[in-house]
Formats: C-alpha cells, structure tokens, sequence
C-alpha cells in the first residue's frame, strides 16, 4: 500500500504547479497516460518538478547513449536497488523502445553476472590493479 | 586487505585446472594480464572456472546487446552493489572497448537518475500501473 | 506470504516469555494494537524480547534526537535497504508523531537526493578529502 | 582510485559552465573549498550543474525540516547505500552544523536498529497491517 | 507483476534446450514441482542451461559445507539483497531438507546482528585491524 | 578515515561503562585483543554495552546452529551489504574457528550464486509459488 495518496487529474487541475508538469509529460510522451509514480510524486510539486526535469533531460533529450540503452541501464540499477515498481515500469519503457526478447535476455544475463562478480569480488576484498588507473 | 591470497603465475603453474583457464583468459582476452580477480578465484579452481565460464558466454561472444553496452550494464550494476574493484576494473574495460567521456558523463547521469526515482518509488511504495503488463 | 506463522494473541498467552513483550508493548505504547512484526518475531521468544529492548531502548525513551527525527531516519535506512513493511510502517510511525505532508515530501526529497549522490560518488570512486578527518 | 579525473581550479577556469557551478558552491557555502565530488562530476559540466542545483534547494533552503537533520538523514542514506565518501562527507557536513557527540551516537543506534528490524521482516516477509494504510 | 511470461509445460515441450533442462530440473530434484523461477528462466534457454547447471553444482553435489547450511547462506544473501521470492523459495526449501524452527529463529538472529553491526561499522567506517590479514 | 574516534585502553580506563564491556569481551574471547570496532562504538557507550550484549548471545552462546555457521552466514549478509571491515573481521573469525579454504571457496560461491539468482528473480519479478506457504 502507498504512503501517499496517488493525485487524480482532477487534484492536479486544482494545483498549478502539478497541472503544468503533468502537461509536460503528457506533451513530452505523446500520450495521455500519467503513471502512478508521478501522482505519487506530486504531492511535492517542487520534487515533482525537480525530479520530472532531470529525468527528462535525462532519458529523453538527444545524447551519446541511445535511449534503449539508457532503459537498460536503468532496469540494471532498479534491480540492484530492489525497487520492483521501477523495474517493471522501465521494463515496459524499454519495450516501447524496441528491446526485443533476445535483449532482455542478455540484459538479465550481463544484470545477473554482474551481481555474481560483484559478490565474489566484495568477499574476496580483491585489490585493484594499477592498470585501472585513469591517465 | 583481501581475505584470499592472490595466486601468482608460479602458483598457477602447479595447478593444471588454474593454468588451463589462466591460458584461456590469455588467449580470449588477447593479453598476457590477469587481473587480481581472477588470482583471488584461482583458490577455487572449480569456481574459477565456473565463473570465467559464464563471463566469457556473457560478455565476450557475439549477442544481441553491443559489448561496450554490456559493460556498461555492468558497471551500472556494479555501482548500485557498492563494488568498488568492479566499478574500476569495468570503466576501465568500457574505456578499452571505446566508452568516450560524454558517454561516461552520460551513464553517471542515468545511473544516478535511477537510484533517485527507484528510492522515491520505494520510500512511496508506488503500486505497479496495469499498463505494465507483459501481453 | 510470510516465512513465519503470525501469533495471535491466544498462541501468545500460553508462552510466557512473548506475553510478557506483548504487554510491554501495549503497555510502553499505550495501544492494544500489536503490528505483525512483533507476531512473526514471536516465533523466537529470546530474540524477540532482544529486538524490542532495544527497539525501545532506541526509539522510545527520552534522547538527543527527537522522536519524530528517528522515525524520519528509521525511514532512510529502510527506504535504501527496500524493505516495505518498514517503510510502511513507520512512516504510520512519523504520521503519528506529527510528521506534516510538508516535512514527509522533504524527507524523501532529501532520501532520492542521497540516493542520486551516493551512486555518483561510487561509480566515480571519489577519494575522501583530508578535510573531512575528525580532528 | 577515481574513474574520473578530479577538476583542478585552473581546468575549472577554462570552462564557463564549471567556472559558473564553483563559483556558486563557493558563494552558497561561503567558503573557497570545493570537496573532490565537485571535482570529479565537473567532467560532465550539465550533470554537474543539475545535480548542484538539486542538492542546492533540498540542503541549503529553507524548509520543513531542519538542515541538521537533513545531514542526519543523509548519512542514513549513505550508510545503507554503502558509500564511504558520503558518509564521510556528510557526517563532517553534520558535526560542521552543530551535531554532538550525542546526537551522532544515537543517530547510530537509530540508523543499526532500523538495519536489523528491515533485515528481520524482510527475512520473515512480514504482511503489512491494514493499520499502516493512508486515510 | 512478472516481467517475462512463464513458461508451461506445453510451451517448454515445444522448445528442446529448455524441455531438456526441465527434465533435469526434475529428475535431479526427484520432484514433478518446477518453480516459476525457471520457467520465467525459460525464455533465455541459454542463460537457463547456464544458471540451472551452475546452481546445480553448487547446492546439489557433495561439498565441504552441507546442504541445509548452503540454503542458510543462500537465505541470508536473499534477505540483505531484498528477494522477496528467493526468501521464500530458500526457506521453503531449507525447511524441506530438515530446518527447525529453532535454527530458523537463530538463522534470523545471525542475519538481522550482522545487519545491524554492517551499518554501524559503515558509519564509523573503521578501519580494517592488521590482525585480520591472511598469513 | 573513521568518522568517530577509535578508543584508547587509556581512555577506556577512564569510563566505567567502557571499561567493563572491554573487560567482558577480553574474558568472554580469552584474548587481550580488542578490535576497533568496540573501539569506535565505545563513544556511545549504552550502544557499545547493548550491540556487545546482542553479539555474545546471538553468537558466542550454545544454540541450534554451529558457530562456524554463524560465522559464514554472518558473512554472507555482509557481503550483501558491502560492509568491507564486517568481511574482513568475520572471515578471520570464521577461519580462527576452523573454516577451512574448501569451505571458504564453497561459501563463496553460495553467495555470489543466490546473488545471480536474486538480480535475475528482481529483474523478472517472478510470482511466489503457492508451494512455497507455510503450512
């Protein structure tokens, strides 16, 4: 159960600062739907609007990594973080993108390898090699 | 300071199953480096193998996510497990395989991104949107 | 679904060692309501009474730090940690110690910001400052 | 070892966008010291501004809580997130604010207990009680 | 909400890589009963094959620590990584191979002490004792 | 660097509380050495007598499950929680009370498979089995 009220569009008509970022997600997404996160979220219109902008400067403009890429990334932190709402909704975004099965496979796979290392590395305390040093 | 010796190539000679992988990490990786990694594991050599294993069909065959993809994927990972001879030892593998510094800029951007909204999406308990599912 | 059984309050009064928490419990917290931590940690009566001394040594008496602020940081550590029932629970917790909608939107403004550096600060592998040494 | 380059004043001079974010840390903190986390993000001048301005109106305006206690819930965070630099960071951050030897002691006890209860019902996979919903 | 779909036995039926683990998983486990793990497992028959043969040698064949103590292990890392099903799917299974509920109990002291003890030496950030080293 | 002050046997001296929980864990582990853990929790001293009286029951004392196991388990869930001094001082106990390097290898590799398993379990958010009920 949340530890917020989800706002329902007709709140956030009551709220500007809400209704002009649920436009802008709305505008920036081509699409009506809002998900629970952001209704969540706007209980803190200042958060709302901090957090909306990051993520959209962030995952959405032009930039060096494709947006798929980015999706997965995304679903490799969410995962190690144990947040299961944003694993499946960022799961569901990279299928939007295009992530066919074979690539979610291979990202569980690479996700699932990582934490293995990680584990094995952490009990072992490996020390880094000189040779990682950044020139 | 680790909790296992590092197993030198004097030491490795000794042991044909250690030499055997040691000899495939070589010749896979085209180098004559080992990094500490896998002189920590060679105390297992069954786990040695085992893991080299599974990271050679992971990362280094061809698939269907690019392999400097796959490395970021990892270091993504490996970031939100707090490893730190996993953070260093895959940026460094991602910079050999050709990451540029605004991609780098551009992953710290993403994985950090991720672990402020999956904390929100946690702090909240956001319940899962229908619009998710898997059809 | 639970790992545990749930005791009810009959299971309870026929083992000594867990009546005697429970009323405590009611007694310390002026409330009959006894949460199903206490009812699933009841299965091991030793440890149960371990946890809740020093749940109450922590979190009840008299302090340095006022109650509603430990309530808000039992909720950062649960919140990073992923564990729902804590978050729900004691953000009920900090509800009832007067936590406002204005102090809960900063608290997990201050969590997700946390969040986002932390990761920031691993993956760039930040050397500590001298600075920061106690003196 | 860092996986950036750690920005020195001078490369910092050379570029506006950084030039204008030091400048600001140092003008807000009232203070010439700019830790290494500055440094090491500056190789990403918009991240670097973004994240700047985020922790600027989370931990330096006015607001609900208390800027002591946003510290204190910061290191919660840290703390189970595992970063060594934050924690360090954070906590000079605190003592720099005014916290005790007291208040630092019990923060502890508060940040350990909330540890070992998430890890008990997470073990356990406690139900949540209806008790905790939001009305 | 899963992410992938599970298989049924049907569709394994139709797939050779995957029937062929799944009348491993079976005769190996001397059991009809195939967990929804690896039928959502199923859908990377690859990565199926690799972690069923890898789980396969570390939990199933004879080792220098038993069977019952490496479902222990395996619970504790579940509970601090926050795995909801790999909680319950290991202490259903450390159950089967003769848990008590004593050792349950005590399994859950060790866990949540560790936790506890984690966080308090991360926010201290002690200094590893020179006495720990490997001779 | 440690964020609090590492206590001194001087300084120890100095305050009752202190000195007799350092008295207690001399005589408890028959050994004059006392690591700085106790010396930085010693700052808080009800902490220090409350986190010492915790561990000698949870871990010193007769139970249902063998010290050694309770060493491994303990690291195991530091692991998972990247508490570098807890793997350090915890595999140096385990190996003082006779853990030998097959089960240190075998250990390690139960960690960092139930590891594998849960990012892959999270990343697909696989459904519980009705199987896996308590009965």
């Amino acid at each position: 159960m949340a530890t917020v009220k989800l706002m329902t569009d007709d709140e956030a008509a009551l709220i500007t600062a809400v209704q002009e970022v649920f436009d802008d997600i709305r505008q920036t997404r081509k699409s009506d739907f809002i998900n629970n996160f952001w209704r969540g979220l706007a209980n803190d219109p200042a958060n709302l609007k901090r957090v909306w902008e990051g993520l959209k400067s962030v995952m959405v403009t032009e930039g060096a990594i494709d947006p798929l890429v980015r999706e997965m990334i995304y679903i490799a932190v969410s995962t190690a973080n144990s947040c299961a709402y944003c694993i499946q909704s960022h799961t569901a975004a990279a299928r939007s993108r295009g992530m066919t099965e074979a690539q979610h496979g291979e990202l569980l796979a690479v996700i699932s390898l990582a934490a293995q290392t990680n584990h094995l590395a952490l009990a072992m305390q490996i020390p880094p090699d000189p040779e990682f040093e950044v020139e």
